[in-house]
C-alpha cells in the first residue's frame, strides 16, 4: 500500500485530499494539518484548518463555502452578539461550536491536540490519518502598517483578523509564527515523513499554510531528508491565486506570485518535483533551470475528477523522479 | 420607594417575581438568586435558577416549558450527542449556550459570579437587582440508594442528576450542600436583607431553593435579624407541591409535604407570616399556634394578574405585622 504524506491546509488542501482519495483510493494516506491558523474565541480553541479537511473528507462540510458545517446555523453567535461579545466577523455556526466544545474540554482535560484530533476523527472517519503539525501553540501573525499611530508604526495581528476580518486588504510586512521556535513536531509526524512513498504539497499557501508546517522545528529537515520523492502543485495559475490571497503573504516574504517563483521559494532541497497550469506551461523551463523536475497540466480543482487527475499527475511525476 | 428582597429559585421564583413586579411596579427589588443548582456542563458554568430569573423578567423565556429560552434551537446539542457527549437529559439550548458561554469566558478572566450576573443582566434589564447568594461555588447534591451496589449502598447526585435525569423518581435521603459551609453571601446580599422592607419567600422549593440560600453562612442569620417582616407563601397547595416534585426534597428533611409544616419548618424565628392557599384555609390555625400569622388566599400563579394578587397579599401581611 502507498503510503503517502500531505502537508495541507485549509480549503485547497481539503479538496485536493478528497481528489487524491479518489484517485488512489487505498493508498494509506497521513496528513499533516495547519495549525498556524488556530484561534482562541469565546474561550474555545478553534483548528480551522484541522476542521476543514476533517469536515471536507467527513461528508460534513459547506460544499460552497469550503469550510464550515453544512446545513449550519447561527444562533450561538447572534446570541453573544447580543451580550455584546465578539468577534463578529468570523463565521462560527452552531454545529461547529460543538466541535470546538469537545476539542476545549479535552484539552483542559489533559489530552494534547493530537489524541483530540483522532478522537474527533473517530466521529467523522476521514479516511486518512490526520495529524496537527505540532502539539504546542503556534499562532501566525502577520505584520501590518498600524494605521492608527500614523507615524509609521507597525503592528502585528493574528492571522484571521488579517485574513478574515481585513481580507488581506493591507500590505503583510512579515508573517510570524508566534511560538514556532518552541514547537514540537506532534508524535508520529516526522515519522510519516520519514516512511513515506511520496510527500505532497497540495495547492495551499506556501507561506501560511504549508510554510507554517515546514517551519515547525524539524519538519522541513525531514522533508528533504526523506528517502522519497517530494512532489508540489501550484496555488499560483497565471500570476494570481487560484483562491484566497495567496499574492499578500507571498509578497511579504518577498516572493513574486507565480508558478515558478513559488517552485524557486520551495527550492530543489525540499522539491523533486512540481506542477504549473497548464497555461503556465512557459514556466516548465525556469523551473526545471532551477533543479526541480516539473510539468504543466491542468490544475484548477473544479470538481473531484479534475482535481484526482492532478493527484494521478502528481504521483507520476513522483514515479518518474523516482526511476 | 419599598425596598423588598426575595429569595428565589427557579421558575416557581421568576414567574412570582412577575407578579410582584405587575402588583409594585415601583419597588426597588432585590432577588437574591439559589445557585446550589448550578452545574458544570461541557466546561461550562450553568446556573439554571439565576437565567430563569433573568430570561422569564427580561422577556427571553420559553413561556410554557418555564426555563430555557423562547425560540430556542438544539444544533450544539445534537452535535455533541453525535461526538458521543452528555448529557443528553440536560436540556442545553442554542441561545442559552451563548449565556453560558459568556459566563464562562468572565469567570475565567477573574470575575466572580456576582458581576458576570450584572454584566448578563445589562442586556436582559429584568427590573430587579439580581444577586446570586454566593460567588463561591455550591452545589446541591442529593443522597439516594445506590441501586447498582446492592448492599444497602448510597450514593450522591448533584441535584439536577436527581431532578432533572432521575425526576425525583428514588428517595432522597439527604439534601447535601457541598461546598457550602465555607461560603460567603455575594456582595450586596447582607445588605440588602439588612436594609430591606419587606423579604418575601415566593413559593420556591423550601429545601433546595429557598433553603439553600438560607444555608449559605450569614444569609439565615440576617433574614431572623431583619428589622423587616418576613412573609413565605406555601409551595404546597392541598398536600402536594404546585409544580416539580418538592415533596421529595422535604421528605429526606423530615417535612411532611403541607403548607403547616413547611411553615412550621421555617418556625417563627425567621417567618412572621405565611400564605396558604384557601384550600388549606384549615391550616391557618396550626400556623398561627406556631407564632406565624398566617391567611389563606388563592395561590395558583395560573397568570400575571393571579399572581400580582398573591404578591398584594404577602405585602398586605407585612403591613398587618409590622403594624
Amino acid at each position: 500500500m502507498q503510503r503517502i504524506v500531505v502537508l495541507a491546509g485549509g480549503i485547497g488542501g481539503a479538496r485536493f485530499l478528497r481528489g487524491l482519495m479518489s484517485a488512489v483510493p487505498d493508498a494509506d494516506i497521513t496528513v499533516i494539518g495547519n495549525t498556524g491558523d488556530d484561534i482562541h474565541l469565546f474561550g474555545l480553541k478553534v483548528c480551522p484548518d484541522l476542521d476543514t479537511v476533517m469536515y471536507t473528507l467527513g461528508g460534513g462540510i459547506h460544499e460552497e463555502q469550503g469550510w464550515g458545517r453544512a446545513g449550519e446555523s447561527f444562533a450561538v453567535k447572534e446570541e453573544l452578539a447580543a451580550y455584546g461579545v465578539g468577534p463578529e466577523w468570523f463565521g462560527l455556526g452552531d454545529r461547529d461550536f460543538a466541535t470546538h466544545i469537545v476539542r476545549t474540554q479535552m484539552l483542559a482535560a489533559g489530552y494534547p491536540l493530537s489524541a483530540v484530533t483522532e478522537a474527533l476523527c473517530a466521529r467523522w472517519k476521514p479516511g486518512v490519518r490526520l495529524l496537527p503539525m505540532s502539539d504546542d501553540r503556534i499562532e501566525t501573525h502577520v505584520l501590518i502598517d498600524d494605521s492608527e499611530s500614523g507615524d509609521g508604526a507597525r503592528k502585528a495581528v493574528h492571522f484571521q483578523e488579517y485574513w478574515v476580518r481585513m481580507r488581506a486588504s493591507v500590505d503583510a510586512h512579515a508573517i510570524i509564527p508566534v511560538g514556532a521556535e518552541q514547537a514540537k513536531p506532534a508524535p508520529g509526524v516526522l515519522e510519516a515523513i520519514a516512511a513515506a512513498d511520496v510527500v505532497l504539497f497540495p495547492p495551499s499557501n506556501p507561506v501560511v499554510s504549508v510554510g507554517t508546517i515546514l517551519g515547525v522545528p524539524g519538519v522541513r529537515e525531514a522533508v528533504a531528508d526523506a528517502a522519497a520523492p517530494v512532489i508540489g502543485l501550484s496555488p499560483i495559475v497565471g500570476g494570481a491565486p487560484v483562491r484566497g490571497m495567496a499574492d499578500k503573504v507571498l509578497a511579504a516574504v518577498g516572493v513574486e506570485s507565480t508558478a515558478a517563483a513559488v517552485a524557486r521559494h520551495y527550492g530543489s532541497g525540499l522539491l523533486d518535483g512540481w506542477l504549473v497550469d497548464s497555461v503556465d506551461a512557459a514556466a516548465v523551463a525556469e523551473v526545471e533551470e532551477a533543479g526541480i523536475r516539473c510539468r504543466a497540466v491542468p490544475l484548477m480543482m473544479t470538481d473531484v475528477e479534475a482535481t484526482a487527475a492532478m493527484a494521478r499527475a502528481a504521483l507520476a511525476l513522483a514515479e518518474e523522479v523516482r526511476a
